[in-house]
């Protein structure tokens, strides 16, 4: 396992399935946890040290409302944490601020608002720089993107 | 000591005043606390069991941006606790969010941005419940705070 | 009865539930009124004083839009007041703010919006502090939902 | 007196002297109160009965924060009351929503964030409905105001 | 006639009949128009010069988006306009600001957001200063309310 | 003439300079006026005339919190206008709002807050489309931007 | 063809229609691309310089969320650039954000939020200030909305 | 050259040191450049070519406002970019929704509004997967931090 993918409860289980998509176009073994920072504290800890144990080396944190939970990792491993800012009131805004606005020195890689996928992108690209495959694929994934872009809307568009 | 006061950082220490102001009004013992969720995760754990241990039947936690301060340590406490957003960036708006957008069952009881003195009046209206002779004193203070209000602007004002 | 739970209209009866849910959990004693700050003040100070007559230690409020009901309420009683921001428009930021933002000395105990459960389980931890009997729940309800949640979620999760 | 000016404490003095500049300029007759509907709700009410049997027509009401100055006078008087959303945080949106989204049937004539000037106006242009007079000088007014300003300004400007 | 509403479009019709249900409450007579201020500027201002001429005596405008609706009638008359904020875009927020944040000496009493009811009100209760008729109507108005809200609500309510 | 500039009030003036900046950079011919859509409305729209008398070709306008000014502007021409949000409020949000959210057919055409200077730039864009001797000013000056940008920033930077 | 209209993905080709609809009311030839500034930025810069040699003269760009396009357009041409804010997450907001608030120098004319029929009208506008036979055709657009507004609304209203 | 630090303007330059500080406090070699996404698009596409070629692992990119700096970089680069919002207006929530809002598959790892120290630590752990001495300085880092914080803050706080 390379990428733990953590969230709080099964209500955010259809948005953060995009991580686990873009880790499985890579190859990329993960392992997903139901935990929560403020019902499971102990728990959570325990199962970041598992992680660890386990050759993590990445993870992935989505939570909604006080957003807790990617902050709360972070305080316990040195691993890079990626924040999914889960979109459960106001729109999400009050996820991002409470996953982004991280004090000094511990910090969260925050991405968009319910954008699990670009979470597991973010992972993809991290891993990149350690494992020269990964990173082969990447460099082919993005061509073979610019290239399906341009296939598909080549014939320009009727408005 | 009744009431455990919490921050992440002498840079709130100003802030924070405010809340040990309104505890002494009242003659209620607290004691105050520089710790954080993200720097010193188990120490703040050790230190909300020591609180416990001593007696502690309130908290109250003051932080600022991502400010998960309250929201971990009513994780590991049923004592009642209550969340100062402490203004640092965009207002204290991400405070606020963050602290207040608690997930079900592990409540914090929110004040206003910055007003750390209302928290100290909470604690104290909460330990009123339990103790006649705090309840007693707010009744005074209430009417004192009329009276002072009614005296000082009786005369009316000029604009 | 040791618990007021008021709102100002019916249209906020379905929000409220969560609060009068909290409290059966633990057996604990309330009152529901519908009453309104701006509609039937006098009546509100007249139920307020027979909250407080009729044992009353705490009352949770809950409001959308101004929200003015649980700081006007809090202006008529020493007992902590919970403010609960019921959305009904900008997402509800109009009432938190409107609830949260007290001034000087008479706080609003506020939770997160919507969340009259979290204002239910707030009181069960404020009526904790002098009850033992409701103490004892609460650290077993506290287990049980760690418990729960980790039976539930033990298996591990496919993404 | 035709107008009432009520406002929470001293604090607003400087921000509230725009509606008294106002209603001097028209010379009507005003009176100013110092009244927080938290800290001396009663003495709110009665005062509201003393303006409306000294005569009083309009009430001008400026809070910050929570603001529900402007709301409560609302709820005991049908005079019209006109609300100025006082700066203190968020910029005064805390203010302006607090004011400006009364539930239906109690409303408060909302003017801009710390604008008292054009509450005093507002008022103006409200008596100038019944009274002659103040509409005689309201029309001269704004005539005076773009000659004033058309004067000012009528050499073109340098940039 | 005593009150105009005017309002920018056909989809405003709905969120304006508030303002006509109010008046009509009172039997106070209105004229409804609908008319831009960006679309048939000259029209808006003869019309508001025929509202004067055919006695109006207050003027009710609804908004969306940029709204500058209200603001603009006010500039064009000195008889009060009250302010409709309708939700179009972002909760509603762009309007309210674009009708409530008015420069010096032009003021909109502006109500809350798709709040045409309160919009009516007001109007009732500026009008009630000048015709006693209609101020009897408003206490009764009041009295009524309470009572039905009272008798709505004695029987307390089941959570 | 080629562009005229507009705003309310001579403290919008320090603002604007940066518009007549851009110009300046062009040698085109601009006009400076101070005029509000709210204080003297009869006196803008006869102005706008002259503009389009005089050869203008595009119309800058600046304005703060409400901002109804380039708006009000939009619907007297056919004329592209530019519309700067100048900020006095919130950051200069209600501004930008006021400005942006133009309904169908009028639009204003929207630069950043306080950005008047990108409001003359893209003045110069618009009449480049027309005048070739602006085309290949506009050329150079993008090419200059580029040559000093990379000159003063070439050494690198000590961080 | 002298208006391009860009997009980043066939789910904004509803959205972006209204630009469309516009252009053609005026007989104005237009083209269509769908191109993204992060997935195929080559092909976007590529796709100007094509733009500019056909002779296009205003480029319309719409994006939501980071909505990066107009910006980067306008990073590479110096054509009039028109943004479109295309609503997707926060109402709109971080797109319109993303849009207006560009650097010094490189503009973006911004429209309102999912408006992009103000887009389309936009570049009438523009490209009127050169083309007489389309400046004949605007001013009579703008007489027969004002002809088709007053009798479709002369009747009154009933509300 | 592991990391390179990328920022608009020499104004940017005080908030960006931070990201410097944290790369020097454990050895790791940077490089920092100003460049801009729409002043000199090409020469960043040119120096992001070269930053991979001289081996850069991981960019850290910091902008206000529109904030696109850092999402073009990612649009060119497969290597992690992490984005710094830097606060220019609206406390710098513009620049934080251009940066996080990114589209499908081209993320931006966002880190708190000027918190660039973050943003260098954030590369510091990502490194650290890849290098062992990074991890082995990190693991001690954080063990630092804790001990200074307790030993710091261990006589307990006067408030």
């Amino acid at each position: 396992m390379k990428v733990a993918i953590i969230f709080g409860s099964k209500s955010d289980l259809e948005i953060m399935k995009g991580a686990a998509e873009a880790l499985k176009s890579f190859g990329i073994e993960y392992k997903a946890y139901i935990l929560s920072a403020h019902r499971v504290p102990e728990k959570l800890v325990e199962t970041i040290k598992e992680i660890e144990a386990e050759g993590g080396e990445c993870i992935i944190a989505g939570a909604g409302l006080s957003a807790h939970l990617p902050g709360v990792i972070a305080a316990h491993t040195i691993l890079p944490v990626i924040g999914v800012p889960v979109k459960a009131a106001l729109g999400g805004l009050d996820s991002l601020l409470s996953i982004v606005q991280m004090p000094k020195a511990i910090p969260v890689a925050t991405v968009g608002i319910n954008n699990s996928f670009n979470a597991g992108m973010l992972a993809v690209e991290i891993l990149s720089i350690k494992y020269s495959a990964i990173r082969e694929k990447l460099i082919r994934y993005r061509i073979d993107m610019k290239e399906k872009f341009i296939n598909e809307n080549n014939e320009g568009v009727e408005l």
